[in-house]
C-alpha cells in the first residue's frame, strides 16, 4: 500500500509539473533560437560559463551525496536511491518556484542552465535536511519537504552576501531538518538500533562520496559568485578551507577517540566542515591564511559537536540528528556567518578598489546618486545598489541569520507535523535503516549459498532448516 | 587456450592499427604546430570547445558503462573490465574508420580531439549492443562486433537530424545487438541461471554507474550539436528528459512489482530512458514541457518493455536480451525518432528565425540558389545545404529509421554467425556470468576463512565437507 | 600513543603552515580584487583556463589514487584515507615550497589556481612514492616524506622538456620510494603475508580508481603545457598512449599468467603505463603512431617488470616495492626519457615552424641575440630562451635523468632513515596491511557472526547451532 501511495504521489506531481511547465516555462535569451542571431556570438553563450559548474554540482548532488548517505549497513539502497529520487524532484520543483521569483517576466519563467544551478542550490537544502531523518522516513515522506523549503525563497530575498550559501543553504537546511526530526522523534532509537551500524564496504562507499564532495566543492561555492577574480578567490578559499579542515579532522578524530584510532564517520563528515565555514566570505579578500583558520575552526566546532552536542540534543531535546547535520552545517554555518560579518565590516576601497561595489553589490550607490556616475567611470557596467554602509550590510546579515533560523525551524516543525499524517507510510521503529521495507533486496552470495544448501542436503542434514527459516523471516 | 587466442588477436589488432596509424593518420589543423602560427590564437584552439565534452563522455563510457554492467553477482570483473577492453579497441578502430569517411583529405586522416568524440559515439554503439550478450561471450568474441558496426558509417551518411543519436546510435546498437543475440541463442538460459542474480554490493556499484551516465548525459547529447543556443537547448532538454523519466521510473517500479517494492534493476536502467527519448529532437525548439513529456513516455515504454516484452522476446523469438537494450535503447529510440519527425515538420522560421537553416542544415538552400545569398546576409557564415523542405527532411528521417533497423539487424546476424565460429572460445552455459572463466578471482574473506575452517574442524564436523567441496568446484 | 603522535604532529604542522601562510602568502594578480579593474576582462581571468584541469587532477589524486590504493583485503580504509591525508598535506606544503621558488616576488608568494596545479604535481610525487611502502607505514610516517620531496625543487630547476613529468615526477617518485623502502626492508614480508591479498570488492574498487586515472590522465599531462596546439597534442598523445598500453596489458596479462586468465592487478596497474611513457614528449610532434608504439613499449616493460624484476628486487636487493612503482613509473619513465631525447634531437623548424622555439623554449635565442628579433616578428610574444641547440638540450635531459635518479634515491634513503626513528609508530610485521591498527573498523556482517562463533562454539556446539544463533542476532 505504501508504495502504491508513492506511485500515485509521483504521478500526481509529474502531472502538476508538466502542466505548470507547459503553461509557464519557456526558453531564456540564451536558449531561444529566435533571439540568438547574427548579433550574438555562439561561443559567448552563457552556457559555456555555467555548464562546467552545473556538471560539477550535479556530481556532488547525485554521486557525492548519494554515496555519502549510503553508509548504513543495510540502508545503502535507501541512502543512494532516495537521494536520487528526492534530488530529481527537488530540482524540478525549484525550477518552478525560483523561476517565479527570479526569472519571471512577460508572464513566463525563462529557462537556461543558470536556472538549473540555482535549482541545485535549493536541492542542496532539501538533501542536507534529509540527513537529519535518514533511514527513518518513507520515500513519500521525503518528497514533502521539497514543498516545505519553498519558504527558502523568503530568506533569499534579504539581499545578503552569502556566496557559498552558509546562511541561506547550510543554516536553513540544518534548522529545517532539526525541526522535522524534532517532530518525528522516536524514543526507542535513543537506545541504539541493530541496523544503525556500518560495514567495511559501506564505509568505503561513503568515503568515496565525501571525496566527490570535497573535490567539487570549490565549484559549488563559486558557481554563483561574480565572474573573474571573485570566482577565482572563491575556488582558492574553498580549497584551502577544506584542506585545513581535513588535517584538523584527522588530528581530532584520533585524539578524541577512546583508543586513539581514527573513526570513518569523522573522515566522512568532519573533513568537509571547511567548505561550509568559508562559505559566507568565500569571494571576499579574507586572505589565504584566514581561509585556513576558518577551516580549522569550523572543523573543531563540528567535531566537538559530534562528540558532545549531538548525544545531548538527541536525549534531552528530542533532536535525533541522524547524520549530524547540526554539526556539519549548523555550527559551521554559524562560524561562517560571523566570519562573513567581520569581512564585511573590514572591507574597504583600499583593499578592493572600486570593485568593492561589485563584490558587495548592495553597498553600491543607489540609482540617481551622483557617486554612482563617478564609479561607473571606473567600472563601466556597475549596477546601482542599495547604498548600504558596511555596518548596515552587517546588520542585514545578522537579521538574515536570525530570520533564517527561525523561519526554517518553524517550517521544519510544520513539515514534520505533515509527515506525521498516517497516510505517509512512515516505517516502524523496527524497520528503520532497513532497505527491505522499500526494495527488493538481492540475497547476498553467502546468504544465497546458505539458502541453497538445504536443497542438496536437507535429506541428511536437519539442522540446516532453521537457516532456511531465518532467511524466510528476513525477507518479510 | 582461449586466452592465448585473446593475446594473439589483440597483438594482431595492435600491429594492424599501428601500421594504419603510421601510414594514414596525421595531425589536423588544430594540432599541427606548423599550421598554428602567429595568425592563430592559442586560446581559440578547438581543443577548448571539445575537450570538456570529450572528458565527460570518457567518464560515461569507461566509468558509467563499466559500473552499470558490473551488476551480476559473479561477473563484476567481466562487466567492468571487458567494457574497458572493448571500449578501448572500439575507439582506436573508429578513429580509423570514421577518419576515412569524415576526416580524410590529402591522403591522410587528420586527427584532433573532435575525432575522439566521434569515435566515442561509435564506441557507444558497440557497448550498447554488448549489453544484449553480457556474460555470454568471451573477450575474443567481444572484439569482433567492433568491426561489425563499421557499417554504421553507411547510416551516418543519410544526412538526418539526430543530435543525440537516437536513430544512429541507440536504434542501430539495439538491433545490431538483437541480431547477435538471436544467433547466440542459448535455450537453457531461459530456465534461469544460478549466477544471473545480483548482490547488495553489485547493485550499489551498478547504480553508481547509472548516476555517472545520468549526470554526464547532457554532455553526450550536446557534444556534436551546433555551438551556442543549440547546445544550450540540448543540455536543458536532456536534463529535463532524464529528470522526468527518473520520477516515472520510481512510480512505475513500485506500481508494477508484485509486492509494491522498488526494484534496483529499474533504478539502474529505466531512469535513463529520458536521455535517449529526447535524443533526436534534443537541439530543436520543442519546449521544456515537451522534453518532460518525452521523458515520461520513453520511461513508460521502457518499463513496460522490461516487464512484458523482454520475456516474450526471449521465449518466443530467441532474443535473449541480457540487459534489456531493446527497452532502454530500442523502444525509446523509436519514440524519439517519431518525436524528431514531428519537431521537423513543425519547425518554421517563425520559431527559429533564420537559424532554422543552421539547426536543420539540410534545409538550407543549395549552392547557387539566390535565397542562400539573402540568408547569408542575416547569418554571415551560413553554409549551403541540400534545399530540402520540412516534409522531405521528415521523409529522410523515416528512411533512415527503416534502413538503420534493417542494416543493423542484418549486420548483427552476420556478426553473430562469425561469433559462432568454434575458435572464439564461447563460454559454456554453465560458465555464463562467471568471472572464474577469464579471471584469477581472489578468494573472498568469508570464503577464505571458510576454506580454512575444515583445517581446524574437519575432524569433528563432517557435514561441512560439502561447503568445502562447493568452494572447490567454484574455484575451478 | 601512536595516534596521539599523529594528532600532535598534525596540529604542529597546521600551526606552522598557518603562520607561514599569514606571513608569506598573498593573492596573485588574477585573484587580487585591487589589480582586477576596468582594464581587465573578468572572463579572461586565468582561472577559466586553469580550473578545469585543476578539477580533473583533483579527481585523479583524491579519487583515482584513493580507490586504486584500496586494493588490499583489509587495508581499504588505509589505502583510501591515508592517501587523502597525505595528499592534503602535501599540497599545502608544496604551495609554500614551490611558491618560494616559482611564485615569490615583493617578499610574498602569490597564489592562484595555477599554484594549486603545480602543488598537485608535487603531491603526485609523494603519492607515487607512497606506493612502495603501502601498508607498511603509519600515518605519521607518511607525512614525513612530504618534506623529503622538497628537494624535488632542485631537479625542477634543470630547465628540461618534460611536460608530462616522466622524469621530474615519475622517475623522481620511483627512486625516492625505492630509497625509502630499501631502508624499511622487512625480511618476513618476502614470505608473503596473510592480509596481502585482495577481495572481489577491493579489486573492483581499485579498477574504478584505475579508470578515473585513465580518463583524466590527458588533463594531467597537458595541464602545464603551452596553450593551443601543444596542449591539444598532449591530450591526443596521452589518450593514444593509454589506449595502446591498455590493449597490450590485456594481451600480456593472459599470455604471462599460468592458467591463461587475466589478473586484476595487471588491469589495475599495467593499463596505465602508456600515460607515463608518452610523458616526456607528450607535447611534441611525435605523430600519433609513435604515441601508440610508446604505449605498447611502456606497457611491455612494465608487465615484464612486475613478472620478473619485482620479485628479484625484493629478494636480492631489499627493495620491497608494494605497488610495483618501479614498473609503472620507473621503467616507463626511462623509456619516456629516451623517447623525449629522440624527439628533441629530431625536432626542426621544418616540422614545427617558428613555434619550435615555444615548445622547446630553451632553444629560443638568448636576450640580445639578433635572431630573437627575427623570430619575434613571426611570433610576437616569443620570450628569450637559453640559445641551446638540440644536442645541448638532449644532453641536459640526460643530465636531468642522472641527477634525478641519484638525488631522489639518496633523498629516499635519508627519509627512510628518519622513518626508522622509534617515535614514528611503525606497524609491526603482523599488523602490516591491516586497518585494525589505525581505524575503528566496523564488524562486517559475516564477521559479526564469525566473531561470535567462538563464544558459543567453545562450549561445544554440535554442527551449525552457532550459525543459527548469530543469524538470529543479526536479523533482529
Amino acid at each position: 500500500v505504501g508504495e502504491c501511495q508513492l506511485s500515485m504521489l509521483v504521478f500526481a506531481l509529474e502531472v502538476l509539473v508538466v502542466v505548470l511547465y507547459s503553461v509557464f516555462v519557456t526558453y531564456d535569451d540564451q536558449t531561444n533560437a529566435l533571439l540568438q542571431n547574427n548579433k550574438t556570438q555562439p561561443l559567448e553563450n552563457t552556457v559555456y560559463q555555467d555548464y562546467p559548474f552545473f556538471a560539477d554540482i550535479q556530481v556532488m548532488i547525485f554521486i557525492g551525496f548519494g554515496c555519502l548517505l549510503a553508509f548504513f549497513r543495510r540502508y545503502g539502497f535507501g541512502g543512494m536511491v532516495f537521494n536520487f529520487l528526492t534530488a530529481t524532484f527537488a530540482i524540478q520543483w525549484a525550477i518552478l518556484v525560483q523561476g517565479f521569483f527570479h526569472f519571471y517576466y512577460d508572464g513566463q519563467i525563462h529557462l537556461g542552465v543558470i536556472n538549473l544551478i540555482n535549482a541545485e542550490f535549493a536541492c542542496a537544502v532539501v538533501l542536507i535536511s534529509f540527513g537529519a531523518v535518514l533511514g527513518k522516513t518513507s520515500p513519500v515522506q521525503l518528497l514533502v519537504p521539497v514543498f516545505g523549503v519553498t519558504e527558502w525563497i523568503v530568506v533569499e530575498h534579504l539581499k545578503i552576501n552569502d556566496a557559498g550559501g552558509s546562511i541561506l543553504i547550510h543554516l536553513f537546511a540544518c534548522y529545517f531538518g532539526l525541526g522535522v526530526t524534532f517532530i518525528l522523534y522516536r524514543p526507542s532509537l535513543n537506545e541504539g538500533h541493530s541496523k544503525e551500524g556500518t560495514t567495511y564496504q559501506s564505509d568505503l562507499l561513503s568515503v568515496l562520496g565525501t571525496l566527490f564532495l570535497w573535490v567539487f566543492w570549490p565549484s559549488f561555492n563559486c558557481a554563483l559568485t561574480l565572474r573573474g577574480d571573485d570566482q577565482h578567490r572563491a575556488i582558492l578559499h574553498t580549497f584551502i578551507g577544506l584542506s585545513a579542515s581535513t588535517l584538523t579532522a584527522f588530528a581530532l578524530s584520533a585524539l578524541l577517540s577512546k583508543n586513539g584510532k581514527l573513526s570513518m564517520a569523522d573522515v566522512q563528515n568532519v573533513t568537509l566542515a571547511g567548505g561550509v565555514t568559508v562559505g559566507a566570505s568565500v569571494d571576499m579578500m579574507i586572505s589565504p591564511a584566514v581561509a585556513y583558520v576558518l577551516g580549522m575552526l569550523g572543523c573543531t566546532a563540528c567535531m566537538l559537536g559530534y562528540k558532545y552536542l549531538s548525544p545531548f540534543l538527541a536525549r534531552r531535546l528530542r533532536l535525533q540528528d541522524q547524520c549530524g547535520i547540526h554539526n556539519l552545517h549548523g555550527l559551521t554555518g554559524l562560524i561562517s556567518t560571523i566570519a562573513g560579518i567581520c569581512a564585511i565590516l573590514l572591507a574597504s576601497e583600499e583593499t578592493y578598489g572600486p570593485s568593492l561595489y561589485q563584490t558587495f553589490s548592495y553597498r553600491a550607490p543607489q540609482q540617481g546618486d551622483p557617486q554612482l556616475g563617478e564609479l561607473q567611470k571606473l567600472i563601466p557596467g556597475l549596477e546601482a545598489g542599495l547604498g548600504r554602509t558596511a555596518k548596515e550590510q552587517a546588520l542585514y546579515q545578522v537579521v538574515a541569520l536570525g530570520s533564517t533560523i527561525s523561519i526554517s525551524a518553524v517550517g521544519g516543525v510544520l513539515t514534520g507535523l505533515v509527515l506525521k499524517l498516517p497516510y505517509l507510510a512512515s516505517p516502524t521503529d523496527e524497520f528503520c535503516f532497513d532497505d527491505e521495507l522499500f526494495f527488493n533486496v538481492p540475497l547476498d552470495e553467502d546468504q544465497a549459498s546458505e539458502s541453497q544448501e538445504p536443497r542438496c542436503s536437507e535429506t541428511q542434514i536437519t539442522n540446516h532448516q532453521y537457516i532456511l527459516q531465518s532467511n524466510f523471516e528476513y525477507h518479510f
